[in-house]
């Protein structure tokens, strides 16, 4: 039997394939202190199982293919206190930011097109966009920069004919990148003059740790009609078993095509979506809070990654991920080393080898991406794990 | 801004464009008797509230990819119980049917390729498999053939080099039909001699009136390694919000190809797969009521059906769908009608019109398909009121 050329693309997750090492290492009695995986350890605002537990209509029934209204009313007034003009249609629900990027592609993606994205990025875009026949062209970038992408020669190198959209996560999965104004500005004229998609995915918005708080997108209101933002729950809710997302665009004819995909799927789960709804009404301070909390984190990651000789990375200005060039040959042989030879006191950890955050081949074979995803105590021990292994795994002969 | 080729290849759908005359009648004060859409009236079972209430983890995080483990083992035994030999692997949750169908297209289907479906069939495969890049072609049917296509003539008419997969919803979505063994032996015959995937969407299998429960096509031995069954909690427990579905398919490749797309959507929501699970646990006799109930539905359908002249329809075997031939010129415009003109009582009816469920341009125009989704009264009123609009309108100058 046959497959799709375009699924054959595509790969299994490059950071879920080290689960059966974690497997036998715990069988050993190892306990792994977990800095591979986005799964944040926030508690979720009560008022999403409240929602849920009130719910009382005898039959569970579709929600409308747009959303639930009172979803979107939600996203829509918190899209205008972040100062944006929205208005009806402007805003549709999703099943997870995931959904809102696949049917985006899908929207503005033929075969034959590309899309450029700074390199490394979010491994299942590489899915969303092969599913398309499009292509990915990286912009590169590299440790020694911060990974930083936003120049005007970097990002028109990548640039060709067949390019049709710019796409970004802001803040940065893997990289904690936050873009300046002055980086958003230079985005967002480059794609005028180009005539691109701005693909902005802002599910990191409220995860920034420099004071500045992130200013979306939207608020240049000179490419509203090329603008594509992607947002979710999960992150800023700490919601992510939800799957409720959505897409802002103030593009009409996108919103139209959009709809196509939208009504196929006939509707995202409605206990999710009304649930989800009263998360936009938690305490203000819950988000202060987490933030304050994140910040704590990365603060200790950084001055323990900066205790370990021979490491590159900038100090993560958002999201909870920091990446990380080490000294050693090879990323996944040394985690695979880690959960199978390395042992102090029984413990070891697990990070995400970026060679799966790029497309460029052999690119990121020595840098890994940490989530910082686990209280300070224990990442603080996690990255003195990493220290004492890079040193033993070096010192093999 | 450009949008893909294949997109604009899509429509919206078929069903729902109506909505805008709906509204406007309903604002003149008409009651409207809903036989238009697939939403059942039947009460979800109270398990799945119960589970839901019952979730006391603090932080609500993503599902495995392939879903609940309580889930996929609820489907295991389902179709365990069915006479399968389903092994680990075999079992994977999506989000609702749609989901399954959309990652089993972009699993199988290439540019150019073609999948034979008969025809009219749900509206929506058009979105699945255009997205693809694949063109689908009709298995030809009539409303004087009860719409029956499991001949080897007609299925072969189709079949082209290009041809990968041969799909049918069985008990039939619009038209009701139940596959004979024989009829489905054949299926599984031409699939096997021209090397075809088969996908087999039986969402409805509990839904058969004649006595016959429905076998799956997963009986057949010797067709497992090209069979892929396509399911869902949303019809068999009256649970459409949940969005739970269910692929089914012992071909290790595909899932393998499947488990790519599952992965870069991350999961299906927590609390529906759950609360999904908990559904299998149901009291048999939930099943047997609602099996009496549509029969009964559907008998009340037959009978006022039989007493407007001109009406070509056959006996419904399953399903809650009845595809009818009216004596008017164009069923979509009568629709209108109904909706602007014809006034009983302050009463109309609203079905929908069928040619969104043909691919063949022209075809089904004076066709529509009722859902028997309401109690007998309402039927009966809202099938009298049928009769009396096609009286009205062929009788207008």
């Amino acid at each position: 039997m046959k497959f799709s050329s375009k699924i054959q693309k595509c790969g299994l997750s490059p950071i879920r394939k080290f689960y059966p090492y974690q497997v036998e290492a715990q069988k050993r009695g190892m306990k792994i202190y977990h800095l591979n995986i986005g799964q944040p350890d926030i508690k979720t605002p009560e008022s999403y199982f409240e929602t849920v537990r009130n719910f009382s209509a005898p039959v569970l029934e579709y929600a409308p293919s747009p959303g639930m209204p009172v979803t979107i009313k939600k996203v829509e007034d918190y899209y205008k206190n972040l100062g944006m003009d929205i208005q009806p249609g402007d805003v549709v629900i999703t099943a997870g930011g995931s959904e809102a990027i696949t049917f985006t592609m899908e929207c503005i993606l033929d075969n034959g097109d590309e899309i450029i994205i700074p390199e490394p990025f979010y491994p299942n875009y590489k899915t969303f966009i092969y599913n398309t026949g499009a292509d990915i062209v990286p912009i590169k970038t590299s440790a020694e920069e911060g990974y930083r992408f936003a120049t005007r020669e970097k990002i028109e190198a990548a640039i060709t004919p067949n390019t049709k959209a710019i796409m970004f996560t802001n803040p940065g999965n893997p990289t904690g990148v936050v873009l300046t104004p002055e980086e958003r500005r230079l985005v967002a004229d480059i794609a005028k003059e180009h005539d691109l998609w701005i693909i902005a995915d802002e599910v990191y918005r409220e995860f920034t740790y420099n004071g500045e708080p992130l200013a979306t997108m939207g608020s240049f209101e000179d490419i509203l009609d090329r603008l594509i933002i992607i947002d979710s729950v999960s992150k800023r809710f700490s919601a992510c078993g939800a799957r409720v997302g959505a897409v802002i665009c103030k593009n009409k004819d996108f919103q139209a095509e959009f709809m196509k995909l939208c009504q196929a799927r006939l509707s995202v789960p409605t206990l999710d979506q009304l649930a989800s709804a009263s998360l936009y009404d938690v305490d203000p301070q819950y988000l202060k809070d987490v933030n304050v909390e994140y910040k704590r984190r990365r603060d200790t990651v950084k001055e323990e990654l900066s205790k370990i000789p021979g490491l590159v990375f900038s100090e993560p200005e958002g999201a909870f991920y920091v990446m990380v060039k080490m000294p050693v040959d090879d990323a996944e042989k040394f985690l695979i080393w880690l959960l199978t030879e390395f042992n102090d006191n029984n413990e070891t950890v697990m990070y995400a080898p970026a060679g799966g955050f790029y497309k460029t081949p052999g690119a990121g074979i020595n840098e890994m991406r940490i989530a910082y995803i686990l209280n300070c105590d224990d990442l603080r021990r996690a990255i003195q794990l990493l220290g004492k292994g890079i040193e033993q795994y070096n010192a093999r002969k």
